[in-house]
C-alpha cells in the first residue's frame, strides 16, 4: 500500500488553517498515488491545545473540522486520511475527551483509535485533559491490516526501555491481534502507524530512530512515524518523519523543521537514500530558527527587536533572527552606559552591519543619572550596588518595550541557559521579551552555535567571540568575578538543572570542590522566581526551564 | 479513642522546621489525652512539592525525617502519629514515589495507606509524580478499626458528586471491608480519618462540610478531615479541619487560616458549637493575609514594598499588607507623573497615614522626559499613545525594584484580576512583584474586600473607594473609556475565565450585546502573554490565573 506521511505545520485553534493545511497535502498524495494519506497527532487543532481541550466550543470546532476532510475524501479515487483530533467521550466517569486518530475514507470516519498511554511528564499533562483508550484494536483499508497508534503509545516497549513508565504496551497488544486475522490479512505486510507531536531536543531524533527501528524488527512490521513541525510556545517540533522496514532500515524519513510529505510504498522493497547527518549544533539552530519564526508569526507580528550589547548572547540570538523572520524584519538597539566599552558599541555595530540589519543607538546613562536623582531621598548615603545594576538593564528593558510598543515588534530576550540557570539576569531587564529565544542553550552551546552562524562568513565579528564575558554594568565587570568559568559552571549546572544530581555526586563525577558546588546550586534555588516570570523558553534539550520544570519559590530546599 | 486532628503550617521542603513543628503538636495532643494525631497530607515534606518530588534526596529525606517521628513515638504513653509523606516505590513500572499516610506507633511505622485518587485538574499535578495505591486497607489501633484516606480518595463519592471522576471509591472500598471484621471491632464506631492539602476558593469550606457531612451520613461513620494550613506560593490552605458525627452534624472544628489542634472523641457524643459564621469576604480577606504573610516570610524576607498611587487596587493590598507583615515593614511610595490628580496624592497619603506606614514620593515626569528624548530619534513625529503610556508605568516599576533591591523588600503587585483578565496592566510596568496580592480578585470584589478593610475606622479613603477608577496614564483617562463598567465587565469575565462560557452563552445569560461580550474575550485572548510572565496570584476562586489555567500564547483561537 502506497502511504504518504504529511507532517505539517498547524497552529493551535486555527482550524479554518489547519483543514486547508490538512487538505492541500491530501491533493498531494492524491497526486502521488498514495492510497492513505497520515498527518500528525491532533493535526486538526494542533499540539499541544492544553486547556483550550477543556471549553466545549474548542471540542465542537474539531469535530466539524472532521467533517470537513471526510467531505473532501468523498469524492470517488482520493486517497483516505488518518488524522489526530479530539472527541468528546461518551462516557459519565473520568475526563470529557479522547486524544484520538481518526481513519477518514469514502466520506466518513471509518475508524477510530483513542491515545492509550497518556505522557504526564516534563512538558506532557495529557491525563490532565483525556481519558485513556479502552481497547488498542487492528483495523483495515482495502483488505491491509493497520495498527495505529498515536505518539506515546509505541514508546513502552519493554524490549527497549530500561524502566517502562506503564504496564500497557499498546503496540504488543495490536500485534497479538495479527495472528487471529484472516490468512489473507495475515499475507500482507505487517504496518504499525504511529500519528505522533514529538518535540525536538538535544538527542531526541537519535532516539526515536533506534526505538522505531526497535519495533520494527521486534514485530517484524513496517513503522510509520509521522511527526509534526512548527513551533508552538516554547515547544518546536522537528517533524523528521520516519518510516522504518521489518528488518530495521529506513524506508523514508521526513525533512526536519520544514513541511514535508514522503512516501511508505509496504509492498515495494526501497530503502531511503543515506542523507547527511546533521550535528546537534545544526539541528538546534534550525530548532532555534523554527521556533522564533513560528512564535513571531502565530502572534501575528512580522518583526522583532532585540539589544545589542556588543556581547555574543545578543549577537547569537540576532543572527536567529535574522534567519527566522529576514533582515529586514530585525532591530538592533545599542543601548551604553558608562560602564560599557566602546569596543562593545563597535562590536554591536559591525555585527549589524553583517547581518544587514537596522541599528540605532540609545545611550543610557541620561535616564540612569535622573533615576539616581529621583530616588535619592531614598539612596542617599548607600553604596552603589545591585540595585544600580540591575536599574541600567531594567531601563534597557523599558526602552526596547517603548520601541516595541511604538512599532508593533515582539522583543527577543537574549539570555543564555547558565544565566537562568544562576539567576546572573535582570527580572525586567535583560529578561523582558516575547521569546527567550537560547534560555535552553548553555554558555557553552551559544560558543558552538555562533561559530555555525559563522560558518559560511563572518557574522558574529570575532572580537564578539573571544572577549571575556560581561554584563558591563559596573566598572572592569566580568562574569568570572562571580561565577566560575563556563566550563566548570556548566557542566555543574547540567547536571543540576537537567538531570536532578545532588551536590556530592556532581562534586565527585566532575571532580569539583563540594563548596563550590553547593554555592552554584543555591544560586539555582535562589533564583526560582526570576525563572517564573520569564519569557517563555525555547526548548532544546530534555530538561528546559517552563512547563517542563516545575519548582515552588517559596521553600526551603537543602542543596 | 480520642483524635487529635493536627492542623499546622509546614514549609515545602523544611523537613527539619516540620519535624519540630509536628513534634511540638504530637507533645500537646499527648498532653490532652489523645491517643493518635492526625497531621495534614505531605506534612513530613509540606505540600506541593512539585518537581521536588523527581530528586532522590528529596524522597531520602522524607524518609529520614519520618524515622524521627518515630523515635518520638517509642516512648510509652506517647500517641500515635498518622502523617503524610512521600515514599519511594519498589516497583519496576510506572511512577517512582507514592503519596502517603504512615501510621507510626510505639517507634516505628505500623501502616502504610497509598493514595489511590490522584488529582490532575486546575492546580493539581499528582499523576505527574505518583504511582497510585493498588489497594485501599482498613487498619486498626488499640481494637478501634481505622479507614485511613488522603485528600482526594474522599472526593469521589457517587452518591454526592453529578459526575464521578474517578470509577474508584477507596471509601466506598474501605466501607465494605468492615462487614468481614471481629464482631468487637465491628462494635466499634466506624472511623474515616481523611489527610488533606485542600487549598482555599471561594465556597470550598461549605462544599468540603456538605461532602464530609453526606459521607458520614452515608456510611454511619465519623469523618475526620485534617487539613493544611498556610501559603506555599500561590495557594492557600484555609485549614477547617472537620470532624463529623456519623449522624452529619460537627463534632468539631479546626480555626481558619491559624494552626490549630482539636480534639475528637468518638466515644463520646459531643456536638460542637456552633460557631458564627464567616462570610465569603471575610474568608477572603484572610486568606490574602495569610498568603501574603507567608510568601514573604517563606522566601526569607520580612518586609514589603509597593506603588500607592491613590486608587482603591493599591489601598486594598497595603491595607492587606500591613495585616500580614506589621505596619513597620511595608513601604509606600507615590509616583505622580504629570497626569497624576493632587486628589490621587492626597488619597494615597492619607491611606498611608491611616495604615501607619511610611510613605516616600518620587514623581516620575522627569525620568519620563529623559526617556522621551532618548527615544526622540525613533519616536520623533508619532503620536503619544500606547508605548508612552505603558513607559510611565515601567518607570515606576522600575523604581519599586530599585527600592526592593537596595533594602530588601519585595515589592507587592497591585493589579486585580479584572486587569489581568483584559490585559489593562503593564507588563514590566505595574505588573511588577513578587506576589500578586489581588490577581485572583474581580473589580467588584475589591470594593467588598475594601469595605471589609474599613469595617472598624477608614482605612482606606471615602475618595478612594468613591472615585471612578482610572490608570492616570493620560489627560482625564477612565477605566470606562476602555472597558465596559465593572458590574457588566466583571461578570462577563467570571463567566469566561472561570467557567469556560461561550460568547453566546454570555450574551444570552447575561443580557449583553454579543458584540461587546465577544470585545472583551477577545481582550482575554490577547493578553495571555503577559498573564504568563505575571508574579504568582493567590488563588482565591475555583479558576485563577498561574499554574491551574494553562493556556498556550502563540494560537488562533475564535471567541
Amino acid at each position: 500500500m502506497k502511504i504518504a506521511l504529511a507532517q505539517i505545520n498547524p497552529t493551535v485553534g486555527d482550524f479554518a488553517g489547519n483543514v486547508e493545511k490538512i487538505l492541500a497535502y491530501a491533493e498531494q498524495a492524491a497526486q502521488a498515488g498514495a492510497r492513505l494519506v497520515v498527518f500528525p497527532e491532533l493535526a486538526l487543532c494542533g499540539y499541544p491545545p492544553a486547556d483550550l481541550l477543556e471549553k466545549h466550543d474548542f471540542v465542537a470546532r474539531a469535530r466539524i473540522a472532521a467533517g470537513e476532510v471526510a467531505v473532501w475524501t468523498a469524492e470517488p479515487g482520493r486517497p483516505a486520511v488518518l488524522c489526530g483530533s479530539v472527541l468528546a467521550t461518551s462516557a459519565e466517569i473520568g475526563k470529557q475527551v479522547w486524544n484520538a486518530a481518526l481513519l477518514i475514507d469514502q466520506g466518513k470516519v471509518q475508524f477510530t483509535q483513542h491515545k492509550m498511554l497518556l505522557p504526564f511528564y516534563d512538558v506532557f499533562d495529557e491525563q490532565r485533559y483525556f481519558e485513556p483508550a479502552k481497547t488498542q484494536l487492528l483495523t483495515e483499508l482495502d483488505g491491509q491490516p493497520l495498527a495505529i497508534t498515536i505518539c506515546e503509545d509505541a514508546w513502552n516497549d519493554k524490549s527497549f526501555w530500561p524502566r517502562q513508565m506503564y504496564p500497557l504496551d499498546p503496540v504488543e497488544e495490536l500485534m497479538k491481534q495479527w495472528e487471529s486475522l484472516s490468512e489473507s490479512a495475515k499475507a500482507r505486510p505487517r504496518v504499525i502507524l504511529n500519528i505522533s507531536a514529538s518535540p525536538f531536543w538535544h538527542g531526541k531524533q537519535d532516539v526515536r530512530r533506534e526505538m522505531l527501528a526497535a519495533l520494527a524488527r521486534r514485530h517484524g512490521a513496517y513503522v510509520a512515524m509521522v511527526n509534526q513541525v512548527g513551533g508552538n510556545d516554547s515547544l518546536v517540533f522537528d517533524g523528521t518523519s520516519l518510516a522504518v522496514r521489518p528488518d530495521g532500515r529506513v524506508a523514508a524519513h521526513g525533512a526536519s523543521f520544514v513541511e514535508d510529505l514522503v512516501l511508505l510504498d509496504t509492498d515495494a522493497d526501497a530503502v531511503a537514500p543515506g542523507r547527511p547527518l546533521e550535528s546537534e549544533t545544526e539541528l538546534t539552530w534550525k530548532a532555534l530558527v523554527l521556533g522564533t519564526r513560528d512564535y513571531v508569526r502565530k502572534c501575528g507580528f512580522a518583526k522583532a527587536v532585540l539589544g545589542l550589547s556588543g556581547g555574543i548572547d545578543s549577537a547569537l540570538v540576532a543572527a536567529i533572527a535574522v534567519e527566522a523572520l529576514g533582515a529586514e524584519n530585525v532591530l538592533g538597539i545599542g543601548m551604553p552606559s558608562e560602564y560599557s566599552s566602546l569596543g562593545s558599541i563597535e562590536d554591536a555595530r559591525a555585527l549589524a552591519r553583517n547581518l544587514g540589519i537596522r541599528f540605532e543607538l540609545l545611550p543610557i546613562h541620561q535616564v540612569f543619572a535622573q533615576y539616581q536623582q529621583v530616588l535619592d531621598p531614598l539612596f542617599a548615603g548607600t553604596r552603589f550596588g545591585l540595585a544600580e545594576e540591575n536599574l541600567q538593564s531594567r531601563i534597557r528593558g523599558g526602552l526596547l518595550m517603548a520601541i516595541s510598543n511604538k512599532f508593533g515588534a515582539l522583543v527577543l530576550t537574549t539570555g543564555n541557559k547558565s544565566e537562568m540557570s544562576t539567576g546572573y539576569c535582570t527580572l525586567y531587564g535583560d529578561m523582558v521579551g516575547a521569546l527567550a529565544v537560547i534560555g535552553d542553550v548553555m554558555k557553552l552551546r551559544v560558543y558552538k552555535l555562533s561559530e555555525f552562524a559563522n560558518r559560511e562568513r563572518e557574522v558574529i565579528p570575532r572580537a564578539t567571540i573571544e572577549k571575556p564575558p560581561s554584563a558591563e554594568l559596573r566598572p572592569d565587570q566580568k562574569d568570572t568575578d562571580s561565577l566560575p568559568p563556563y566550563d566548570v559552571l556548566d557542566p555543574i549546572l547540567e547536571a543540576y538543572v537537567e538531570r536532578y544530581w545532588s551536590a556530592e555526586r556532581i562534586a565527585e563525577e566532575q571532580g569539583v570542590d563540594l563548596a563550590l558546588v553547593r554555592q552554584v546550586l543555591k544560586l539555582v534555588e535562589r533564583s526560582e522566581y526570576k525563572r517564573q516570570q520569564a519569557a517563555p523558553v525555547l526548548k532544546v534539550t530534555q530538561k528546559s526551564f517552563g512547563m517542563g520544570r516545575r519548582f515552588p519559590i517559596a521553600v526551603k530546599v537543602q542543596v
